[in-house]
């Protein structure tokens, strides 16, 4: 036999990666979870292709995105490419169909997009994005359900300690308006976005070399970004700090609405922090902006981020269309809830097995089958007459806990033999009390 | 404003398209359908990357399959294809990992795959599969199981008049053996094939001009194939037409296992056809096939098909996995369900709107929507103050049946009003039987 060499090495690409079971479970559940969150709001599901005209996709993301895109010429010799997140292509969608959709119009989308990264720090080319999206209306009350989001679905998940931070960029633009910085906001921004690796007195220092900043102006926005906290007195002091200016003051307001939201939803104070050094991009987020870390693993980042824009599909549409959203990180996520233990423990489709003892019994055992899932209880029947100490391994590489076994006197005798594959422990139940008996163990 | 002639245009690429909620609400629903019968099995989901190498795609679906490839060369120039299928990267994963997975093993994947197809007749370029394997084993349990699947999979989905047409490739094959025209299988089954188009006797003639078939045994093989019935009489017919030739007995015993196996399930009769004329492919398949009928839609063709196959991934791994698996055709299926009205009635994500009356009053609708959350009803809130008609629209515009309204006199009062949009009926309802009211209305 000379089939070796002829073999073709089973292998994925760098920086892809298959998911067994015990990963496409867990990600199955974060999904369904954030589904029925987003569903429970009224955001409905869209989906639009993995491959775009490359047009479409290329100059949205920066440079970085665009050299990093999966992009080939197709069959048709047209010029295509993966998408690279989930938000192009919505402008996209929403500039072709938002005239019959209407507005305002809340979508979720989750689907992979890929990303020729540098594979070092653990990058996957290929991951899946969760996004939200409030798009037609310049209300704040979708901030405020965007927050509220966010939060629900963390909580579902199992998170107790965790705090979504928020600011408002109309707080910084406002301060930086009234003070006659407009032009620099950039070079500030830039420089602010350091403070916490280089500390004040060097971002103080670039913001005067780089932006006309005056030291006593420098002192005023490093005061104001400094401010955090979990309730209302931190927002009367910020509003001391910036005096009257009327795009302050509107951030301001709306980020005290927020937290009077919060308050009137019940949701614990520690939840939701105002946190004005917030920026999240320099261009793009014009109002609200999110971040959302774990108090027991702030290393890993913010694992749900997001805000409000001004206009999501200028590029493809004359229509102006503000929005509001979130994207939740999954991958980032199933890693905390694994070191959190709060993954469901067992890894189990089903909720039993049932052992196949004699072959001549299968009519039985597939009648059984059925009587138990049609009470809702999942039941999986091992395939082969095998011996049972391989069925029993089987149930508990999988997960099972419990495993039905009939041979040949149970049923004879009208009974079955219910063994927990945890305690090592055996019962014998009469066929009329199985059910009642397995959903108390299951 | 010279805005327009800068815009690009929003579009899709010719064969791929946009799921708005109305396409993309029945997708998830018909998917989670199928996953949950999949899970009640034991069933669980994997997932494999979009992109391969293109070494493990080619040459595995045939010239079409190659040539429809969408193939380029990465970053790394690696010579990469998006997967056409779900079997062929199946095949891929479990050469690498079967390993540590073990047999049997069972597993469902549902996501899209790409083929550059012609468009016309309506076909894809981009489309979702769903399919389920047992690998790993050769027990007809599991070719048994899969039948039960896809029959508990349609009537979960609501279809209640549709049949199973099954065969088992041992038959004919074994009946070729027994006359001694093994050699000549793949010319007669390219001329049965054509039988349903150009009949019996065209295809007897081809038989005898391409594989030497006498006029005698041309008449046994279409005799064979043309047995048809849903009852265990037809096999008993089967047997007596090929005598004892072992191979198409153990064909016959499978189908005879399968239709007991239906039966002690409880599942009406005519579910479940043996139909000795479906091939499904000249040498994939090797044992049962499966192909299903919609009684009302025929013309459709098969919405679920499969089979048993001898090796999976022979040209991966020396490892001899067996298998059995179906498909689910996702798109068919929809199309299917739209004709017989069988997709629910409403694309609501939630069950009631609740209108924005006063924007003072923001706090108190938000805790309205928690507490109807929290008891299980979605509630979506009109995110603006807008005047009643406009959101009353909205409500229309995205299936709503149920609408509460809360102004200020009501709000004093402490009731809500309940507007019943199908009727056009209001209802005031006090605010502590609001639950109550809306469990019994959505």
């Amino acid at each position: 036999m000379s089939g070796k060499k002829n073999l073709i090495q089973p292998r994925t690409l760098k920086g892809f990666r298959d998911f067994p079971p015990a990963l496409a479970m867990p990600r199955e559940q974060m999904i369904d979870t954030a589904r029925q969150v987003f569903r429970s709001y009224g955001f409905a599901p869209i989906d639009t292709p993995a491959l775009e005209y490359a047009e479409i996709l290329t100059g949205k993301g920066g440079d970085e995105s665009d050299k990093q895109m999966y992009r080939f010429h197709d069959h048709g010799q047209r010029d295509v490419a993966l998408r690279f997140d989930l938000t192009v292509p919505f402008a996209r969608f929403a500039a072709q169909h938002i005239g019959q959709l209407g507005t305002p119009f809340k979508r979720y989308h989750i689907g992979p997009v890929w990303r020729g990264e540098n594979t070092q720090h653990g990058r996957y080319r290929e991951f899946y994005q969760c996004d939200c999206d409030t798009i037609g209306t310049d209300s704040n009350a979708a901030d405020i359900e965007t927050a509220l989001v966010i939060h629900d679905i963390l909580a579902a998940l199992g998170f107790e300690r965790f705090a979504i931070h928020v600011n408002n960029r109309l707080v910084l633009n406002g301060l930086l308006e009234s003070l006659g910085l407009r032009a620099g906001t950039a070079a500030i921004l830039r420089a602010l976005d350091k403070l916490a690796k280089v500390g004040a007195e060097k971002v103080s220092a670039e913001m005067q070399a780089a932006a006309s900043v005056t030291p006593d102006q420098a002192r005023q926005i490093l005061d104001t970004v400094q401010v955090k906290g979990t309730n209302g007195a931190i927002l009367d002091q910020l509003e001391a700090q910036l005096g009257g200016h009327e795009r302050a003051a509107q951030g301001v307001a709306n980020l005290r609405q927020l937290l009077a939201a919060f308050a009137a939803a019940g949701i614990p104070e520690n939840r939701l922090a105002i946190d004005v050094s917030i920026a999240r991009g320099l261009d793009y987020y014009t109002g609200t902006v999110y971040e959302t870390l774990l108090d027991d693993l702030p290393g890993i980042g913010s694992i749900c981020s997001g805000g409000r824009y001004d206009n999501l599909a200028g590029l493809y549409t004359k229509q102006h269309l503000p929005g509001v959203g979130a994207s939740l990180g999954l991958d980032r996520l199933m890693a905390a809830m694994e070191e959190l233990h709060l993954l469901a423990a067992s890894s189990t489709p089903a909720d039993v097995l049932i052992v196949q003892f004699a072959e001549e019994a299968l009519g039985q055992y597939i009648a059984l089958s059925r009587r138990l899932r049609n009470a809702g209880l999942g039941a999986e029947l091992y395939p082969e007459a095998r011996g049972l100490g391989k069925q029993l391994k089987y149930a508990d590489r999988k997960g099972y806990t419990l495993a039905i076994i009939g041979g040949p006197d149970e049923l004879a005798q009208g009974v079955w033999q219910v063994k927990d594959l945890g305690e090592g422990s055996s019962e014998e139940v009469p066929d009329g009390d199985l059910l009642e008996y397995l959903r108390k163990k299951a």
